[in-house]
């Protein structure tokens, strides 16, 4: 059975050595803290403001300043810098949090077309930062398709009308 | 609503400013990579040597070389080491990889019992970083009991005989 990490490189089109070349450097250091917040305000005015319905639907039941602190602070401690997230929220746990989400694989390329019209439009983000963040953008979005669809396979989850069969993973 | 940061604050006794105090240091850098692979071996032949039955068959499925090195790859990326477990299998995703796996409180007295004992008894751990990691691995294992709840409720999953009702988290 694929594992999500195999899911997410195929359907991504990114190597999992692309996706993580994140760290070999220090984006935060080089972007500071100020260029993260300013992406992901950019990125959910885009969000919010999206013509396409069924997509901007899915973050109806968000407040956006939540949803750009949440994101920033994931991204900064995920990219170098303070561990801003897990001191508000704890762990990151993705697949967890994107739980109530239908992230389909056409909910990811439209969340991606989002942020690269974003770190297109934001300031001082370098060409080859923003390659290494969209790739981890990219392999990451199908990294929760591929988490999402665990959500459709039966595991032990009580059904109202009875119990389904577990299922390994 | 409470939130999963807070359910686990609330289930372990441990406030997230020091089930977080990993941060406040680089344990990898201090203990040295050969000491998280001693205490993930030593904790997992606890686990898989374990008189309780229930909580052994847990692992049933699993490989002990596989367990152990996820962990210490996990425990190494999340202390300040190099980002060994997403070069291999991508986000750790705490929360979506512990799905097919019973976290139940009881589950996470045990395995915090025998990481307890694994911490005493692997050499080169000081008290510092011992009550450090503790506080963090008992404020995790309460943070997977809350993930794990949310399995139970009703949202969206699509059941084999119907579909439950959607609810936000």
């Amino acid at each position: 059975m694929q594992s999500l990490q195999e899911k997410a490189s195929e359907w991504s089109g990114v190597p999992s050595n692309d996706a993580f070349a994140i760290d070999t450097t220090n984006l935060y250091q080089s972007l500071g803290l100020q260029t993260f917040i300013n992406l992901s305000t950019n990125f959910y005015n885009r969000v919010y403001d999206d013509q396409e319905e069924w997509f901007r639907s899915i973050f109806a039941n968000s407040v956006k300043e939540d949803a750009i602190q949440n994101q920033y602070e994931f991204f900064v401690q995920r990219m170098g810098g303070p561990p801003l997230y897990s001191q508000r929220k704890g762990h990151p746990a993705l697949i967890g949090r994107h739980r109530p989400f239908p992230v389909t694989h056409q909910a990811a390329e439209r969340w991606l077309h989002h942020m690269q019209q974003a770190l297109d439009s934001t300031r001082n983000i370098d060409a080859d930062s923003k390659i290494k963040m969209m790739n981890f953008f990219r392999h990451t979005a199908f990294f929760l398709v591929a988490g999402n669809e665990m959500k459709n396979q039966t595991q032990g989850i009580p059904c109202k009308h009875g119990v389904s069969k577990s299922a390994a993973v």
